[in-house]
């Protein structure tokens, strides 16, 4: 629906008539507009001769095979468990969102949003995060109050590293607690939470690192650091898990302008970790301790610290100044959980994996869809799922262990021909009473055809039937591993089934 | 980027320079886009003053609550457990396919496919079904032989109807079998997890229609439809569930161009519905018998109906005519199951459902994404689960049944002020135990309002501490339903929450 116009014929046409005060930009803009045109109609092609298309998934995304599906469905088993542990609901939202309910919400990152084409009607985004999502939900049903799960995919238009488990497309495992209560008290759970996951998942070592944006506040306001430049410092000191101080320090000095003397100063405050030591220790800084957010941070600190050791996990708990996190939406505690040794004995190339949980408070984020701002106080955690799967397939891989895609109990099998009605109808009496149950789709399939089509798949019994077996109202169960064979009355087959595939 | 010029100056310029042959097309199209720019400018409105958003989900979406949740998984649950019942394994696919993977696939519906915006890289499209990606899976990984169920959210630009489970964010529950395998036996079992499910979830009387595209192809051969017309005649068959056959002649004769005896000769047709004993007449028709397409059909259709038989489900069977399903790449059997009676006798509303089942052959599909077009026959299901909620959904509100949102066992709760870290120190215990429970997140919270609290949320335990108690070594569990009080000691207390808590 747009104008094209040859450059020359505009050239001419404003040249003739020299009606604009500018017609150099308007040439240009012209110029641009035609540019576009002609570069979708390269794109377009030749109508004629065949299309040929690219038979892949879109980049920075997988599908899942059932193998994989088996692992992913171990993972979540083990989070969801967790999380109905620890009393959640769950809540299910859209993916994608009005374009405007995810504008303003994540800082620099926001460029890495994908936007639905504009094809009439609303504008639209798919989600970057559980979290928006989570707050407008609230906020839209007046809710200030909930403990909810939220597990689903997320989409960021980011530099896919898929080796490493970086996708495009990605699973989030969201926790979270809303509502006003004494403090600390629901962000430890949330720490807790990562511990049970991870100890469960069977990962490795772990370090669990704890912050709050107060401390780092506070601690930019007594190094030097001038207000409005403590979110983008803030950016800088969360590259510190990729990149050596050195580099940091002069990203702020040279790139963001900051003072040498601040940037040593914040040097020396973020080689800082340790426990409630160190907490006691920065609340007797002369500085920290006279600035008003660094005293509630670290106050909240040491109340967090003592339920973590009511809890019993300061051992994997570690108060580092140089955690930020880089989403805008914090205000209070934040953390991060990562890998210490990647399990990688068996594997020829170790995967590395970086943080695999990570969370914090956010209290301001509800009220910023309220009409009148009223603040909903959060605190929550996400595990990043895809990094915990390149961890657990490799070692799938690697142990050679068999995992079946399928529960089926029996396969209703025959050993001579024209029995296909025969194995037809048993399967449905099978069927109706619960079991699982496969049979072969020809008319006449080979016996050992059968019997290797149980071996491939980990089926464990075969329920034969044959004229004899007919006539006596009986039907031969074969287990597959020791190749034991009964027969068994017709009318006890479903116990029999049932009893030989319990689970012990 | 565009340039906005006003119609006027446009106008005079042009006028002018009378370049142009059409100058009245192009000020046509001037004054187009430039109306488009003033509205997206009124749509941005003043860069000033605070920006007013709409608190809503995106068109045709909604959010699952916590209760929504917990009936969804109910249902979800019913189907899986069929799917698994008949050895089906699990995969899963991006949310979001390569553009021109869905081109070509749908016929008109195509108009309906989200596509994402061009940010620069490849051209994407959100699933329109799960039906081709399947297939492009397939093709990808040169699988031939796979039975497979996936279970999830397609987006279609519809006009959403909400209240009758029509949505633009909706689930689907595909089973399909993909495979080189003797006649019907895989799609009589496509047949019989329909009737299992809808079975399962007592959603009331249902009616499975079926019908062959070979014997509507054939059928319109014979009576005269020319080739080039089958398909969009088709469509209009396709509308007799909506429309009476009087309007769906009147588009036949009347925008199609079909002949009025062509159109009068399918009307005889397509009345037609029944059993064995209607396939064994048509198998006699004079005409029919003597196309070689709707001859292998019916044949096909006498061998479903006698594998049917052998599942015992023909009575909810119906060979039907009048079937014709709307997408494109069909080519067998095709099916189709409809709710006979809602269950709304308790329901003010009736709620108006469609169809919640529906599938067929589509043997083409996964030739037209191998380079060399080697085909894989496949035949499946999709169950549509909106409907299926919008129903459930009314009948819980209906019938006030309570649901629980949570499994929480017990709340660990106390009696008396200043027992926070007595409390932390229990359910940490208890969650190490694998014990599901919570704790008010308050410091010194009322005994009234933690059990209220459990009066609210279904929790039917709880565990509380006191002094007394802790020198006693010993937890009062309460039972909430009865008020009864035990002490317990506290190194049988999980098995006691256990023992009270296990279902019978």
């Amino acid at each position: 629906e747009l104008v094209v116009l040859g450059l020359g014929v505009v050239r001419r046409l404003v040249g003739r008539v020299g009606l604009f005060p500018a017609p150099s930009l308007f040439l240009h803009q012209i110029a641009k507009e035609v540019a576009k045109l002609l570069e979708m109609k390269a794109q377009l092609g030749g109508d004629e001769g065949k299309h040929k298309f690219v038979l892949k998934t879109p980049k920075g995304t997988r599908d899942y095979s059932p193998k994989q599906m088996a692992i992913r469905e171990r993972v979540f088993n083990a989070i969801i468990t967790c999380f109905k542990r620890h009393g959640a609901e769950v809540i299910d939202t859209p993916v994608f969102e009005l374009k405007e309910t995810l504008t303003g919400k994540y800082g620099e990152d926001s460029k890495l949003i994908y936007d639905l084409k504009d094809q009439g009607g609303e504008l639209l985004s798919l989600r970057y995060d559980l979290t928006v999502p989570f707050a407008r939900y609230l906020a839209m049903n007046k809710i200030t109050n909930i403990k909810r799960y939220h597990i689903a995919k997320v989409y960021r238009r980011d530099n896919p590293a898929m080796t490493r488990g970086r996708y495009r497309e990605f699973y989030q495992c969201d926790f979270d607690i809303a509502g006003q209560f004494d403090p600390m008290i629901p962000d430890a759970e949330c720490l807790k939470i990562v511990h049970e996951i991870l100890s469960d998942l069977q990962l490795g070592d772990f370090l669990i690192k704890v912050n709050d944006r107060r401390i780092l506040d506070g601690m930019f306001a007594v190094c030097g650091v001038p207000d409005s430049k403590f979110r983008t410092i803030c950016s800088s000191v969360d590259k510190l898990d990729k990149m050596p101080w050195e580099e940091v320090r002069s990203e702020m000095v040279g790139e963001k302008g900051l003072s040498p003397e601040a940037a040593d100063h914040i040097g020396e405050y973020v080689q800082l970790h340790g426990g409630l030591d160190l907490i006691e220790q920065l609340l007797q800084d002369p500085k920290l301790s006279q600035n008003k957010l660094a005293k509630e941070g670290l106050g909240d600190m040491k109340l967090l610290f003592e339920y973590l050791t009511l809890f019993g996990i300061t051992g994997k708990i570690s108060f580092d100044l140089s955690l930020a996190r880089g989403l805008d939406y914090y205000t209070g505690v934040i953390f991060e959980a990562v890998l210490l040794q990647p399990e990688n004995d068996h594997v020829e190339e170790p995967v590395s994996v970086g943080s695999v949980a990570g969370g914090g408070r956010y209290d301001g984020l509800v009220g910023m869809f309220d009409p009148k701002g009223r603040k909903v106080p959060c605190v929550g955690v996400s595990i990043g799922i895809e990094r915990i799967f390149s961890i657990l397939e490799q070692r799938v891989e690697a142990s050679e262990e068999k995992i079946r895609t399928t529960e089926t109990q029996v396969l209703v099998a025959s050993a001579q021909k024209k029995l296909l009605e025969e194995r037809l109808k048993l399967i449905s009496e099978l069927w109706n009473a619960g079991i699982k149950a496969e049979v072969l789709y020809k008319k006449n399939p080979k016996l050992l055809n059968q019997l290797q089509y149980c071996e491939d798949t980990g089926i464990p019994l075969v329920a034969i039937v044959g004229e004899q077996e007919l006539k006596d109202g009986v039907v031969k169960l074969r287990v597959v591993a020791t190749r034991e064979e009964v027969n068994v009355r017709r009318e006890s087959l479903v116990e029999e089934i049932r009893m030989r595939t319990s689970r012990p």
